[in-house]
């Protein structure tokens, strides 16, 4: 891991590093994007690396002032395609935006990567370069999930299909230090997700994981099962459970926010009356769809390796993409790894036996 | 399984066992739900028993005359609690109004049985009284879910924890038979839950059943695989996963159409502009409500068991124990066992080989 925050401050300025070619537009989003970060993150010396091709970055550049003073272009030839499948891009990819972007981080050069192009790539290529945290078997997505009491962070939500108990165990060490870093709760409650809240409910993943995490002795406020609709109440501040389960909680959650807009913008533009209550509480519903954008929440970061790696969305915008470097930037600064690296301490005192017991 | 429904309709009314004690309130909420259902089915011949408590049913339906011309009381002096776990009940619920409500089908005095207690119980009572449709290895409920197209069947939602890939099959060839008789898709579409829709995506259960389902000469409509998102947009009729998944995925939804209503409640009482734009888009935000009001989706079938068995919400009111009786209407008039008898025929010539390679 890269130097404490502390010492970091004092030192050098912040370092990002960004793959300049992902996602659906590349550099007419990336580079406007970095101009909103350095808005919002002024006062915080920031400057950000953009890998890629210098013909196609460099013009953007130029449109967008406010982004140049704090960018420096880096040029890469190549670059990984969002339908490259992982083993492919692991092979060919040398050289890419995509590696180069994460071999800064690898060198010491920048502090995180942000990327919004090929997820899987990016998972392949970031393990290879920078390989996992101590005692960490396997990374993980982390969603930021709008609820009634602020931010949850919703973890593993698709970087793996299976998870044992050990693993779901780490997700909830690293939701919590993301949390921390990112959403800003003191103590983070922790709670795991499950079909039913009593001792005896799920399958046996879950309840080996509810047994080690209440008896682990790690420095977690674990506050045990919780279920699909806790998500959105904020019942916990971190939501625990497997990348299937989560991936299809998200997307489905998604799916539920699209069709209730989609019902209401139906249903407010049904009939002269409803065009006119519409007009007259604009204001208020334009706060309310803030409040639900997903370009306010955009930036899952890997979790889990020996470095900062953030996902944007790939269709996301300038707004969105901004949010995703604002994220890298408040885990770049936190004491996050240093909170994991002390509960995979203690993690790794009582999971031998345990280990044993689940082959 | 009972008689077919068109010998049926010519020989005799349709009979509806209810466990009228079950739920949070018994008879106050069963009794009117009975009445609203004689008006809603009228025209179709249809009678309901209720089992529990006479002296709390009979007072009821004095106060509800409309119901107590299609109902018939059947004395029982105990009940299933909410809170007694499902061995408890298998070993000492027999006689209560829950275990006679299914007897009664069993008997074949009725066509079908609906209860808003306990589920664990009604799950293990009917299984142990009703048994398993021919071949099927564990009974799945099935949530009807509003869509942009309609509604879709989601599968299990809850009645398992881990399903294999023969178990995932069989709740896509109860869904389509569930779709049809209750929702009327003349060939339901049937999908399969995944965190992509690439043929290599998900784990082991669902890449077998996804092969199954593709290779085994059913007779259904599968579309392949389908995300979290593709549920509320109503991409296929009929959406099959684990129950662990499944529950975890609609309470998830769940809770974010509560969390979004919960915004828009806000949104619209928080100046007097929104206010007065409420009230003139009021008539359609009511249409809007009705549309996603859970109680016109009550009634969540146990599929697999050798007898209609349905499940209402144990807090709804009598509007949703009225939709969770017509549910069970549907069911009995329907051809639903027949066409789930002729698949499972299909299937048991193509799985012994798979069992094998899955053990």
């Amino acid at each position: 891991m890269r130097p404490t925050p502390e010492s970091h401050a004092l030192t050098k300025p912040l370092v990002i590093s960004i793959d300049a070619m992902g996602g659906d537009h590349g550099p007419p989003v990336v580079v406007p994007g970095v101009a909103r970060a350095c808005e919002r993150l002024a006062g915080r010396d920031v400057r950000f690396l953009l890998h890629g091709d210098a013909a196609r970055i460099e013009p953007e550049l130029r449109r967008v002032e406010t982004a140049a003073c704090a960018a420096e272009v880096r040029h890469t030839a190549s670059v990984v395609n969002m339908t490259d499948k992982p083993a492919y891009a692991l092979r060919r990819s040398k050289g890419s935006s995509l590696w180069n972007a994460i071999e800064s981080v690898k060198s010491g050069e920048a502090d995180a990567v942000v990327s919004a192009g090929n997820t899987g790539a990016l998972m392949a290529i970031s393990r290879l370069v920078l390989r996992m945290l101590g005692g960490m078997d396997r990374p993980a997505i982390v969603a930021s999930w709008p609820t009634n009491r602020g931010y949850s962070a919703v973890l593993d939500v698709g970087a793996n299909v299976d998870s044992d108990a050990r693993q779901l165990v780490q997700f909830a060490i690293m939701g919590a230090a993301f949390h921390r870093a990112v959403h800003g709760a003191a103590r983070p409650t922790v709670g795991l997700l499950n079909v039913g809240v009593e001792d005896m409910k799920g399958h046996e993943e879950v309840r080996e994981a509810h047994k080690l995490l209440s008896e682990a002795g790690l420095d977690i406020d674990y506050r045990g099962f919780v279920e699909g609709d806790d998500i959105a109440k904020g019942t916990v501040d971190v939501v625990v459970t497997d990348g299937f389960t989560g991936n299809v909680a998200l997307k489905t959650a998604e799916g539920t926010a699209r069709f209730i807009s989609g019902l209401l913008k139906e249903t407010l533009t049904s009939s002269l009356w409803a065009k006119l209550g519409a007009l007259s509480a604009a204001p208020s519903l334009r706060r309310m769809r803030d409040r639900i954008d997903p370009r306010s929440i955009n930036g899952g970061p890997l979790l889990g390796l020996n470095g900062i790696v953030v996902k944007s969305h790939g269709g996301t915008d300038a707004v969105g993409f901004a949010n995703a470097l604002k994220v890298a930037a408040d885990l770049a600064r936190s004491d996050y790894a240093a909170e994991i690296a002390a509960n995979m301490e203690r993690l790794s005192r009582v999971t031998a036996p345990v280990q044993a017991t689940a082959v």
